[in-house]
């Protein structure tokens, strides 16, 4: 088994991926399509449930896309349940200090690494008889920074042994500074908090990484991020969708829905 | 119980709709929510079960979009099972005859004027208590009309009372001529086909509907076209995933998931 | 955004509402026109996950209801995923301690009032753009007081700050006292554990409010609550079905399922 | 195998039963514990797609009431797949000739007596070794009796061979005959038209069934029905909490969800 | 778009294939993971709706065996969807006639060859750009021959122009022989019928396909069929599941859950 | 209520067990009719959601077999909706420790003896009047000791009282050993390990289980084990696949599928 995200992530190559809030294996199915690195089912703030995500990620076998998925929080159970769906990455959210941290790696890797329980209904399957043998080393930890408080220790968070990338959550970051949600808050501590941000990355190996939109991708790669969120479901269906009613209605514009098939 | 669709067609306006192949109730929540006159569940090409497609009419419900379903086949059970769901319109596939479009008719209307069975279980408790009074003049009957042989014998089949609009599948009508399928095929027979269409439509009082695009809803309009489809789940969400993987790429352009939430 | 809910709870007014263990979208529908004030979706003994409570929360678009949730557990994971999927309150079991009262409270709030994650998906939707602005206000914060060790710690309980109600559960409650399990115990201990909790919610200024049933509505109010589940899903379809057989059978009575559309 | 429901029908005593329009495996089992002598879901007027009834069909293993499935139309394909999901009785809405009423029985039936096909999934699983053996004699086939045409045409009907019971839809059967939808219109040709259709049964050997509500339970057994509705789910759900809003805002009454578990 | 299994055919070699009765993915899964020529998810005597049918032909995607699908009966509207949600072929039951075959062949053939509506949903983004271009010759069409009935017409049928394979169903087919339905029949009738059946199809270009078990193979191979179905989901678990009861308590044999993951 | 599976534990007989990581209510059904004195709905490394596992449960009403359900980690939310859906034994992950093992039994049991919240919403429905007054008594917890941790303390562990059975997990118990993952180990550490396990069970009352194989059966009643799960679905379905495969390729040997229904 091998993880596409993590050999660009070890070459240092930025990488760019979609965030799925709808529950439906044919949506996995096109994002895997669309060229993405990788693609997230996001059961935090998204709507799967475990049976919908596990027949998401059967939809994207044999993408070129890695699949990972966001949890809805720092618990192993739902974590190594995903594991098992053959998630190759595991997004978990409001990891503030050391102890979390290493709870989120814990619930990831097998022993010795870890205290992943045995058993990769799907995992096995799908990634090949060395699953067992690869999978602490192929799939990624992936923490969010993504309040003050945790920027405050982020070097405490990300010495810890085993995490691949850091992902940073503009919105709750913004929040906890008392700065308006949103994928980006120039010209305030935002700026710096990401910038520490990346800077420990660096000084630990780690891969930065942060949610955002397409147009700010450039932008990203220039702080320094090598995980870069550019793309939404819902957003684009929903912005598609009321660029189309406009279109239709000024009687001019490029359609949101080019074709029909 | 008012539908609003079939007002805007008594008055002539040209209305604009949604295509929804995905079976996602908060996708139809956001179409209802993105400013067209109808939202159309896709029950033949689209892949709603029942269930769902009552579960996409339920988050419908209060919106200013009146939601319709295009059923699988001109088959009674199903008219009769998504009406009772509270659709307020049924597009109905492959309507060739004049025998056919007397079925699609009966289907959905109550004796004497057809054969509907009466059970409104969603519907009932939607609409409100004149449900029953209002059904058979609130409810709008599509019938599309997609194949040559459906041009060739289009007066015999619109003057079948009952018809509220007459629904164009491109793609198809182009197959059945010989030409490749699309959203259109201009310089062809195709344009005399859907000028035939539109002509018989107005000869006996009935909308003129296709399927069709935003950038083309003008062009659609000229040709008469009064119910036009502008829009497609799948195709916003594919597309605009696909032009984000671009901007991020490219480093430049407009972003298709524009926000976060 | 307006929560009805906490408008008539500030005005002193007597609140009642119905619970909801199955997982269909229609049995919300049914439960948001019958005339409550609220609505809640039981995760914890009721049936429903998240996909099923997402769509039922759907369903109540532009109900007069307020549309609440009862979690499984105090687990921020889930509160939070029902308040994204539009719950304007959340019922939290089991709340014994002034820390998992304050865990409750963060869970339910951004900050700085707590540690909410961002990401509405379909609150955003529904409830409009004022939602991150109003939501710390509008939500409601409702700990369950249902153990003797509760009743020994309330006023530590509900003197943490951002509680809006406090709902007892009887069944609970009494077990924990050494009785019977159900809605009321008169003339035991049970009498003075709700009267501790109604002394300190006043004493607090959160609204106290009981699990129960329409026939003791008054009583409830006569002893100070304000919030009071009078109705159940499952127990008004499984009586009226028991009682449907007795009338069929004794050829009397007055029928339970008094229409058949 | 045995049909307790066809036993009772040979014996001349009446049955009654209970009407599913809600698709949860829990209100199946409840229907199925009320005392019923059949439990029918409803997949015409009713909201199951196929999965959900063979999961209600699953949670009525063992139950005393006979498990039987309202079809959405006539049509083989779902009459097969009902019946392989373990019903022991089909009712076929809107069989109004004798070509319709041998086109029901056929689904119904192995060869020589019908073309139903054979793949009795989980049937043979839940009835046993003999259900091959035993399935024509012991499968009801039900066809309704709900139209003003059929009526007039009813001893065409009703002598087909295999037909076990004749149901009548009162609100279908009054709005042919220009009444209003409703239970029973008394003092109208409504009368007439059950009486002929109770009269025609009895000359060949079918068991007369209507749809009903329990209050209408001795009067319909006056009539000479033996197979009569007395409940649904979904009324007695919708009526009881309505009821439970009444009674808590007028401060009495007996309250329709009377224990909380 | 290349349909192996139809390349294999016109090879003239042997295929066998698994037969799927569960509505899972991972079991399309596990079943496109054990090395059949095809796998077919039964619509008719199996479980799936058509949304878990969608999903299992999803998790099928680049497997090697070729995804078919049996629909519930001869409907274009359910043919259609299969095949726009990428089944590469289509099982039909209960196909009798002379029109019957010609109705089959429509549903599967976009015109001229056939009346199938364009809209290959998931089809379109499974198979690529070549879709429409490739369907008519890649996507199989499969009657049933499964009466005596059939038999006795098979010519008939089988010179349709556009089938691919017949299959036999061969407890429908002794059934209508007056046989004991089962996977064989030696020495009866039965073995003259499909003698029968694999000659026509010889003479007019046809693949011969029956349903069996593995251990029936070989004769059937020696038969002349070159479509062979040698598995059931439903089967293999539950024989396998009472074989580990029967090693279990015997203290001795081969288990059939022969590893734990 | 009486539990059959506590009686023979209490017997001191061995009891065989089926493990089931699919989400469908008719492979319980299945299941439940092969011959098991237990079923185990795996919601850990299986794939059920919660509604599917009430579906699951309800499907097995009646039969022999005692329904239990494996929870995905020690977390009391979802240990008291399993057993609010009727599951008779709860089977929890990880348990490396005293304090673990009481919250665990806590879990599982009514106060005083616990923490339970009552609510048995299905399990109260299926199981009987009673269900309160025998739940503490006949409901079985079992926590799994699969780590080396929990060998250094399994007295601690075992002596907590209310701790019905102890189930060895022998993968994770392998790993955390430094041996691979699998259903035994002879010959290594993993033998001295077991044998401590039960030793200790023997000591504290404790009836001792392990996850096993039925070809293994026989060795695990010698080593001292009285629950044995002896077969799996998702294996047994696959493991009869691939063999059909080789059977019918190689033209002999025994179906798996040895039969069509």
């Amino acid at each position: 088994m091998k993880n596409r995200l993590k050999e660009k992530w070890k070459a240092g190559e930025p990488t760019y991926g979609a965030w799925l809030s709808l529950a439906a294996p044919m949506v996995a199915e096109a994002a895997a399509a669309a060229g993405f690195d990788y693609v997230c089912i996001d059961m935090q703030h998204g709507t799967a449930d475990y049976e919908s995500a596990l027949a998401m990620l059967a939809a994207m076998r044999g993408a070129d896309s890695t699949p990972i998925v966001r949890v809805p929080w720092l618990e192993p159970g739902i974590i190594g349940r995903v594991l098992d769906a053959g998630a190759l990455g595991v997004v978990i959210p409001m990891v503030n200090s050391r102890a979390e941290a290493e709870a989120a790696v814990a619930a990831c890797r097998y022993a010795p690494a870890g205290a992943r329980s045995f058993g990769p209904v799907r995992a096995g399957m799908a990634w090949g008889a060395d699953y067992f043998a690869t999978a602490n080393d192929e799939i990624a930890c992936i923490p969010m920074i993504e309040t003050r408080h945790a920027v405050e220790h982020v070097d405490d968070i990300l010495s810890v042994p085993g995490i691949d990338a850091a992902y940073v959550g503009p919105a709750d970051l913004s929040i906890t500074y008392g700065l308006p949600p949103g994928v980006d808050n120039p010209g305030t501590v935002f700026d710096e908090a990401i910038e520490t941000i990346v800077a420990s990355c660096n000084r630990h190996g780690v891969t930065p990484g942060i949610h955002s939109i397409s147009s700010l991708a450039a932008k990203r790669v220039g702080n320094g991020f090598r995980m870069i969120t550019v793309s939404s479901d819902l957003q684009a269906l929903s912005g598609g969708m009321r660029n189309d009613v406009k279109v239709a209605n000024e009687g001019g514009g490029t359609a949101s829905s080019g074709k029909i098939y």
